[in-house]
């Protein structure tokens, strides 16, 4: 198990306090460019691992990414999972729920959209937002929110237990940076469609969101489904902490590539007689063009 | 229009005569070399009008990928595509219909998965496979296909009409090169599980599938959504071709990043008012720390 791993993993029945985690943090790693290098090497191993996952068609790897806003979800997207093939490999957002879905319990919507063997899903925000956003806002009655984790923690089963894998990333930013990415977002018109009339009158909800995370995270890292606080104030740590997680994961998930699923001696043959019967074809158009 | 756009485009209403593109084509490209320079450009340029397309959210993309066995889609969707965000980029394959999909018209299932807007999407093969398959294998009549082809061209038009642009590929080799494909794979271990038992008899009917393409290119080759004939023997150059056409396409579509939804000038206030803030805070507890 690799120290990334190791040092960000939610044991089960811990009771998280964030305020232990420092979002500055980096390891030892002194600079940015070592961080950089171990980033491209890992993609390029964990590229090759989801190859094999899609070949061998019989687990899957469901990635939850949480965090407040400009919290990084799109970044990390964009930075660990673009070295993935897209075939295989899919990104699922959840939205505000549609008239249809509030109609259904808070996990129906989810199911439909759970990985397919072979899959890397990638859940960009989860159904972990109904008891984050839905608690801090009090749209759900306390009963209601504890009853949820509960689900959830049914639900991951359930999944794990048909040969899904499940990793969860709560990207950790303070107060300070998330209000240094707004205001950079000001400066770069390219990001202006980005900022949300919310972003400021949620702020104020700043210590009941760490709260809501600090409870999701106690309550829901199991065995079968782990959380994992990643150090998140600087972008390249982050890629890096979520990119050795993930190799770490798919490295455990032991994928073989699946026998061939026809008789190679029998194949070899046709191919013989096939290669036979190609050269056979171009000796007759030679001496027919010779007349 | 660059010229590889007007080269292997199937202007509408033309009679596709396969006889007439040679595989082997590589333009006046001499080496490799050359072609997977630009190619890495293209996905640089790509990447960005992909961003740009999904953070605009008003029109999508549709690329069809339809080849005869070892045509190089899935090679295609690893080396062009790759270079995508997966977040707003979609690979959806096709497999034999299930049940449920057999007992809906043909573009029932695929009209569910059809590009959000924001989205590209990639068909790894497509509903063409109606006309194609099952064509040659006489699984509809007659009367059937000649719906179908006019079935399509409305479905596609549909989705025109409503902001998806439509590009469909032909990946073309010849039946020598996928006789050294299905060979090249019995040589390597890795690819044996892509071995089909299929692959020696449907080469049989390789002339009825080149038929059957032919018809489906030339009746299905439309302003709203064009065929291009790739040549294909050259993995380089058919990445390279899907790329420029790709790139031509997304420049086309005078894609435009929106508006901020937000009173800019009042956001800067806020953001003021948080930095005060911050800056009080921060004083506030070194004047503590000072006793």
């Amino acid at each position: 198990m690799n120290r990334f791993y190791k040092k960000y993993i939610v044991p089960p029945d811990t009771r998280v306090s964030l305020a232990k985690y420092d979002p500055d943090d980096t390891l030892d790693f002194k600079d940015k460019e070592a961080g950089l290098e171990l980033l491209a090497a890992n993609n390029r191993r964990i590229a090759r691992l989801q190859n094999d996952l899609y070949s061998e068609g019989k687990q899957s790897l469901l990635i939850v990414l949480q965090a407040l806003d400009a919290g990084g979800k799109d970044g990390t997207i964009n930075n660990v999972f673009a070295a993935m093939n897209p075939q295989g490999c899919r990104v699922q957002s959840f939205k505000t729920p549609t008239r249809i879905e509030q109609s259904h319990d808070f996990l129906w919507r989810v199911h439909a959209v759970a990985p397919q063997k072979g899959e890397i899903v990638i859940f960009n925000r989860s159904y972990y937002e109904a008891v984050l956003v839905e608690r801090v806002h009090k749209f759900a009655t306390p009963a209601e929110l504890d009853r949820r984790y509960l689900e959830i923690n049914r639900f991951e089963e359930l999944l794990a237990g048909s040969g899904t894998k499940i990793v969860k990333f709560y990207l950790h930013i303070d107060k300070d940076e998330q209000l240094r990415r707004f205001v950079r977002r000001l400066k770069r018109p390219e990001k202006h469609w980005k900022i949300s009339s919310n972003d400021y009158p949620e702020r104020q909800f700043w210590d009941q969101y760490i709260e809501a995370f600090e409870i999701a995270l106690s309550r829901c890292s199991t065995k079968a489904a782990p959380w994992f606080v990643v150090p998140a104030n600087h972008k390249w740590f982050r890629n890096l902490v979520v990119s050795q997680i993930l190799l770490q994961t798919l490295e455990s998930m032991n994928i073989e590539l699946p026998a061939p699923s026809v008789d190679l001696q029998e194949t070899r043959r046709l191919a013989a007689i096939e290669l036979s019967r190609q050269r056979h074809e171009k000796k007759r158009l030679k001496l027919k063009a010779r007349g």
